[in-house]
């Protein structure tokens, strides 16, 4: 058997401390499978003193994560630091400087300057490993880049973000509102303190500019992605929306539109139940990618968590060992393509509409002739209950029109006198 | 750009024109992610003149499969005759001798002749591929083997045959019985004239048979997998089924034991509605592997046909022309586990057992004198209708307990006089 790998793990937080955990409990198993031992050598951490229930000694210590780079007896560095600049791009950029291999976890990172890392691993012959930054345990950078090298990837499809998924299938299974959920989620340590990143819908953007990136080779690009996050979703449309067929998701789609362009989007959809994805509840993940010769493939699983993650990187650690090289976005800079990103205004779909009506005379005349008005036509209308002066909502579905009619309509919708919200738009999508 | 991958192909069937096809419609896109073309140069099948809707001229021409092995101009052997023995043997054989990487699609051959081959392949270092042999253009190979890794691995579970999974969907969807659903299958091209491969469980069994090996890091066991098909289902049972809250599958299953073997077996089940798996219907497969990381990952897809099948087969290539080596059980054959196989005798489960019996008094107790004699216990007990003196079905679902007590119970269960059929037995799987 071939001399260990060493590798430098920057970060014991959850996901560090679980990937060492791995590489000690599984260290046969993963020794066979990657030819030879793979073995923590040094590490990075903020405070040495913490217990982490895991035996640090012997291993060497940096205080600083970017000396790890610069250590000859490390092979490969890990970054499990977090966050998108700081010592996280410092260290990253120092091991590829150093040509040591990278595997990080770090979405953020990736999403934001990964174009700049990738010319740069590529440009030093570096690889940069990231299968633990997109839906967690998952081997979906890998079926994306290389399972599914043969095909054109027309779309792809996810549920990115567990702690929104969580938050919607309790929202769905106790009936409850958005803001109680978020709440005992944040209790149950599902959602963070600021959750803002989680439920805005950002941390699923990141992952989608990367599946995008690979799914149709080109550059990462998070600024072209569309962003809505859940905290507009209320029990009553979940409760319209099973009513109607559907379950709301939070879905990071991507797909090539007929101009050739890439349209990029993270947003809540209403996707029918008999979907496949529709029924992926909880914290799970999933990817569904449409290829042009296999088809629909969908992978679930546990999209974070210290496991799956840790699963992940040592994936990657793996495929290091057994020097299985892949480019960061599937091919060479020179083969990426340049198509352009198209944006949300050019969005063709169907829509779900809720409005808060004044239930009086006239009302949905005033409605619909705004919809007719902007040329866009309707599936479906439900009203519920008759309060006669008072608040009720009415649902419209549309059949599918562009995005920038839509708007157009909405503003002038939301402007008559007997709606009394704003009202509520979910895109619906095939799922 | 390197010099060009050169490949041959062997068998020109859906498969092997689908290979051809992809490589050709997606030219640009495979050399992009194989850092340099992928080009047949050489075909082998049986008759030339047929027409197959390809363009074929060019290309080198072989009567006989294994002369593909000695052209010194081809790279890659892609074998996709199919058979365990025979011309699909003899070729696969050559080419490792001659040190030529393989490719092939072929189940029977490496469930059968695997362990073999591949002791052949690591003797001479050729890598020895086959994502297309087991759920089509899904990526379940890649998934096992790399992605999950850094996992023990529990538990597979998988609907591995989509004649089998669309049958059943069917007989479910509308009622009918398994005969009249075979003959439709069967004009409809998704089952063959003759079924008995893919309707007893034998092309399930193979498939299982690769997955367990590469699950559990041992050579392949094709002969310790338990066997049984979907002939004996009836749309009783799949009424049954539904009214119990289950839906009836044909999954191949393996697990690690208490003991440390491995059990292995095809049969159907009884699947909980709500498992992700019970609702994977027609034509799809799916793989659920469980690991002590991971926790559960469900890959979902199409398991057959030219394009899902073609765009594994590239995969494959695509590895090949990256030069990224994977040995074929996923470890040196000097790290592979030699665990036990279970027999199914040892099998401990729930079972739903359906009986027809003659309505009179007194038979339900003799039925359950025979189970508490055997010493299994029973959790629900279902009867419908009243006929009295006449044939009616009761169904009968136990608490977990041993295969051979179920065996042993089921034969005197069989005997009774009121017992009007064979007992009908489905095993109730988790999903």
């Amino acid at each position: 058997m071939t001399r260990p790998l060493s590798v430098a793990v920057a970060g014991l937080g959850t996901v560090g401390t679980g990937v060492l955990t791995l590489l000690r409990d599984n260290a046969s198993i993963v020794a066979a499978r990657a030819g030879r031992p793979i073995a923590v050598t040094a590490v990075s951490a903020r405070d040495r003193s913490k217990n982490r229930g895991i035996p640090l000694a012997g291993l060497r210590w940096y205080e600083d994560p970017v000396a790890l780079a610069a250590d000859p007896e490390v092979d490969v560095v890990v970054e499990l630091i977090g966050g998108s600049d700081g010592p996280a791009r410092a260290l990253v950029e120092a091991a590829i400087a150093a040509g040591k291999p990278v595997v990080t976890a770090n979405k953020a990172m990736l999403a934001v300057h990964g174009a700049a890392l990738a010319a740069a691993a590529e440009t030093r012959n570096v690889p940069l490993a990231f299968e633990a930054a997109v839906a967690g345990g998952i081997p979906v950078i890998k079926a994306l880049r290389e399972g599914l090298a043969g095909n054109r990837i027309a779309r792809i499809a996810g549920i990115l973000n567990g702690t929104c998924n969580y938050i919607l299938t309790q929202m769905r299974e106790r009936g409850r509102e958005f803001a109680e959920v978020l709440a005992d989620a944040q209790k149950l340590g599902y959602a963070e303190a600021d959750p803002s990143f989680d439920i805005d819908g950002v941390d699923a953007a990141h992952k989608l500019a990367i599946l995008a990136a690979l799914a149709f080779g080109r550059p990462v690009a998070f600024d072209a992605v569309h962003v809505e996050g859940i905290r507009r979703i209320s029990a009553l449309d979940i409760a319209f929306a099973t009513e109607l067929g559907y379950r709301i998701k939070l879905l990071g789609l991507a797909q090539q539109v007929e101009s050739g362009g890439i349209a990029a989007r993270v947003h809540p959809c209403m996707v029918p139940q008999a979907a496949p994805i529709a029924r992926v509840d909880g914290v799970f993940n999933a990817v569904v990618a449409e290829g042009d010769f296999v088809g629909r493939v969908m992978l679930e699983g546990r999209g974070a968590g210290a496991g799956p993650t840790a699963s992940a990187v040592v994936a990657d650690l793996v495929d290091l060992a057994r020097n299985r090289f892949t480019p960061v976005w599937g091919a060479a800079a020179e083969s990426l393509s340049g198509a352009p990103s198209v944006p949300m205004s050019a969005h063709v779909g169907a829509y779900y509409l809720r409005l808060m009506v004044v239930d009086r005379p006239g009302v949905i005349a005033d409605v619909t002739a705004v919809l007719r008005d902007h040329g866009i036509s309707l599936e479906s209308m439900l009203q519920r209950g008759r309060s006669p002066g008072e608040a009720v909502p009415v649902v419209l579905v549309t059949h599918e029109t562009e995005e920038r009619r839509m708007g157009a309509a909405l503003e002038r919708i939301g402007g008559l006198d007997a709606v009394l919200e704003a009202p509520t738009l979910i895109r619906i999508e095939a799922g």
